[in-house]
């Protein structure tokens, strides 16, 4: 598990003062190019130079409570599973003041992006996705 | 139902060429607003004249065929579930070639912006929902 | 001159619940887009297809009413000068009340986007200008 | 003088593969941000607290080299001008190699965000603006 942290900025809020759901979902991707840090050249080194991705084929998301300007959010991120092309990924955001805000379960897909095609899952990733693992029965108590 | 038509923006891909996952949530939310604005004042008058907004609670996609800058976009639009204060949107995206690229269900809760607390569903709110409602056994066969 | 209507979304305001002025920066590139549909292929045609782009070299705003959510923009597109490999562009932004909200001149430089070098403008990109051309002089009155 | 560093996100380049002008925008918001934490409770304290809020009326950019997916970005920010109501803010971003890749001068105007009229500017934001104060003499050199 990595914890992300990220502050609400000022332009992040919608008009009736809270953060909007698509705005939360970029968040979970933020905090995945950071679990993505990991692998050597980082999420940047896959894209560009390896041309490997991840899109999403799937997200579930449960939004408990609010976000606001000025809030801190804390992104517990870990792997839930991991398949021969797929994997899937929690993200848990929990405010500054402790408040579950959302999990969110998200599988992505190994993509070839030449072909934008999927593609076996590069061994370095797969280690460190395994370094994140945790399992349900894991995570129960949480 | 309504239909949303929508281009993909240059601005709108990321760094593999494609839309990302949160950037085809907030084309849903855009075809939310366009379904609320067949109420008096739209959503704008809802949010910030009578102070009643619909923040999801709940959001489950597929996403089965990229986007990429060019794309249009059909946002087909309705109602799959009317409660006492949430309800179900469903969102089904087509590429201009046809070919299905997201499907989002949506679950919102009418909520009192000034407590941020939930609340009745103002009657013409859901009369305007009702218009839009089709029920699973209405949507088989799509 | 082109007119692109747009209106300020749910999400594009900011904490103090008006549209900071990076949004309105992408106001412009939208309507810039717009502009260019003029060219067979449009933007998306000339980026992915032929691989020429425009970025910005220079750009001048002056912001003088603000924007809410609900308020229709106006965006008032024209050509103020054609270089060799660069143009001018000028963006006025009307509300739909007709105070005016901004004004942004744009220099962009014709980008061969393989090499991300500077190369002439092509002629069908120039004819397309040329016809939205408007001189200080011709503006002058406005 | 702040430094705010930055990197550039997945999801924040366009079609091109570069970040487009109002991305770039949106990062001087960022460290203007940063340079207001400086203020007791912040840029949210000002602005969701004390209503009291600096939107831009000016804003010159130039952009000098192209940013793209996994840069790092430095964003040394300093105030060159301060006046009764108003301030001007540059922001000069360098990329990770050194390269300079946009300079930004900002123009903000005290304004009281229940009334949306300029107002005097609070004492201790001009305290932490004259921290940061930078002559054009000062500059030179740079």
């Amino acid at each position: 598990m990595i914890v992300f942290e990220r502050a609400v900025r000022f332009d992040e809020v919608d008009a009736a003062g809270l953060v909007f759901f698509a705005t939360i979902v970029g968040y979970a991707h933020e905090a995945m190019e950071q679990l993505f840090a990991g692998v050597d050249g980082g999420y940047p080194g896959l894209i560009l130079g390896r041309r490997v991705g991840f899109p999403a084929v799937r997200l579930d998301c449960e939004f408990s409570a609010p976000l606001r300007y000025g809030d801190r959010l804390f992104v517990e991120t870990w792997v839930a599973r991991i398949g021969g092309r797929s994997a899937d990924l929690v993200y848990r955001m929990r405010r500054g003041d402790g408040v579950l805000a959302a999990t969110l379960r998200h599988t992505l897909v190994t993509t070839d992006l030449d072909r934008v095609a999927s593609c076996d899952m590069p061994s370095d990733v797969r280690r460190l996705l395994e370094t994140h693992l945790e399992t349900a029965e894991g995570a129960t108590g949480r």
